[in-house]
């Protein structure tokens, strides 16, 4: 009996560190990562992928900022939704294609995602990701009087424009991404996290600029949508503890308290494995399986039998 | 009882002709036109929204233009794909505004998608839709030799890119939007026209640089996820026949012979309202109810009491 699988793709699902970002570089990328997909889903198992976007919006931005004195630049929010729609046309077509080849007839679905954050997120008062293109210190400045933008200096290489990164509070339209799975159809959703949007007084929505982090926005998927496991596909094998100390250790399966005790010791760092085992935590504390492996094993840790996993 | 019904919205409900192009502009638009068509979900009938994007993804080529130098610039069919993000984007989190403004509790979703042609359209045989940015003959030519491009002059405007506008065959996902809007969710599908993709021989899809019309897809979306209604909007509150001459008559309520008997006799412009009738001469030909009328009335025609109703 198959289960209900949230798996959240790396950047480097869609581009190598280093890589051209040619449309070609991308599409076979993902088509490899979709062929692994592919083979989870022959297994048995009910799929929604989710994918991070942080190069592919960056690259937007750029055209933006190029184009600005031919075509009015878009906020934020709005080329987050262009890159749901770069990335997710990809990911539909080379996973129906891939499905196909494996003889599967599932439908395949690609949903533009909008995430709720909270307004009051403690993360707008201190916004720290970095976006878009360099600027000088005098661009930077008029750019922040001009628009309301916050510019920070950015380790040397000139100035640049930090957004916050809130918390995903709930992924809009997950009652349906629920029920199209329930069914044995595979979703594509909340990519780049989801267009980040807040609760107006009103009850109505509004686009805001900022960052969602996809692993955050995965957990809080696999959780509304009901999965019984949260996938997060990283560079490597397992998570590590004590790494690049005589005494490193691969993990594999591992309690939900050992895990706890590892992220309470400062054992993951920020920047990198540290928001995806908060995730994969946060989701074992709900009753669910997290695993945390590279995309080539991503069929064998399904299967329990590769990757970290925690439950 | 309510009504399962296609509206597909014209440029002008996203952009109006010289209207600056910013993100504000269209989405208040946009905005006006989900206001509306929170009335026909209000007033009990289930709807799929779709739209064209000529304008949207014309910008979008531009920037990739401008930006060719530090950002590898993309097909056309993922320009398109972008834009159906951006659109897609403006739609879900309007319409979801709309109905919540009218105590309307119906889940949105945006689908992006995917709309098979056929590689044997005899369109591909002499593409004629200009798309894009102009040229010198020079670069134009230049263009053509490198990337295979067909350019033709545009009305002593400079050269531009020309590709094919071929038929669409089927939309892929319709099986899912079909049972989405079997259970009252409103779907918003088959931007701009859908990104236009291929079958190869092996089975697998492969997109194309291409354009299709959105009236077309519209169409076959219609059939496909089979609704009784196909709505088209457009400028204008009814067809026209003998238009700008004497006898000019608006038409109302007609049967499908006398709109056929119209289009023979060729009352309809090739550049206007021909496809907008061919696709509604169509749909009523699979006994469905279509209808041409502009968006302000786009209710009281759900009704039967405006526009130019073909059944």
């Amino acid at each position: 009996m198959g289960e209900k699988v949230v798996i959240a793709l790396g950047g480097n699902a869609i581009l190598q560190p280093k890589q051209a970002a040619t449309y070609e570089n991308q599409l076979e990328n993902v088509r490899k990562s979709t062929e692994i997909i592919a083979r989870i889903v022959k297994n048995g198992h009910s799929v929604i992928v989710t994918h991070g976007n942080g190069p592919q919006v960056g690259n937007i931005l750029r055209q933006n900022e190029e184009a600005k004195d031919v075509v009015p630049p878009f906020p934020l929010d709005v080329c987050s939704a262009e890159s749901q729609g770069f990335i997710g046309y990809m990911m539909d077509q080379t996973l129906k294609n891939e499905l196909h080849k494996a003889g599967q007839t599932n439908e395949v679905v690609s949903i533009l995602t909008q995430t709720e954050v909270d307004k009051n997120d403690p993360a707008f008062e201190n916004p720290s990701k970095p976006i878009g293109v360099f600027y000088s210190e005098e661009e930077a400045n008029k750019l922040a009087e001009e628009k309301g933008w916050i510019v920070k200096e950015d380790a040397g290489r000139g100035y640049r424009r930090v957004v916050a990164s809130p918390y995903p509070k709930s992924i809009l339209g997950s009652e349906t991404i629920k029920k199209l799975t329930d069914v044995g159809t595979i979703v594509i959703a909340s990519g780049g996290g989801g267009v980040p949007v807040i609760k107006k007084e009103n009850g109505t929505y509004k686009g805001i600029e900022a960052v969602i982090d996809k692993d955050r926005s995965g957990f809080k998927l696999a959780e509304e949508a009901k999965a019984d496991t949260l996938m997060i596909l990283t560079d490597v094998q397992n998570v590590f503890v004590n790494y690049g100390k005589p005494d490193q250790k691969a993990l594999g399966a591992i309690s939900l308290a050992e895990a706890k005790q590892y992220e309470k010791e400062g054992q993951f760092s920020a920047g990198s494995m540290g928001p995806k085992m908060e995730a994969a935590i946060k989701f074992a504390e709900l009753g669910g399986r997290a695993i945390i492996c590279s995309l080539d094993q991503a069929d064998l840790a399904m299967e329990g039998k590769a990757g970290t996993q925690i439950s």
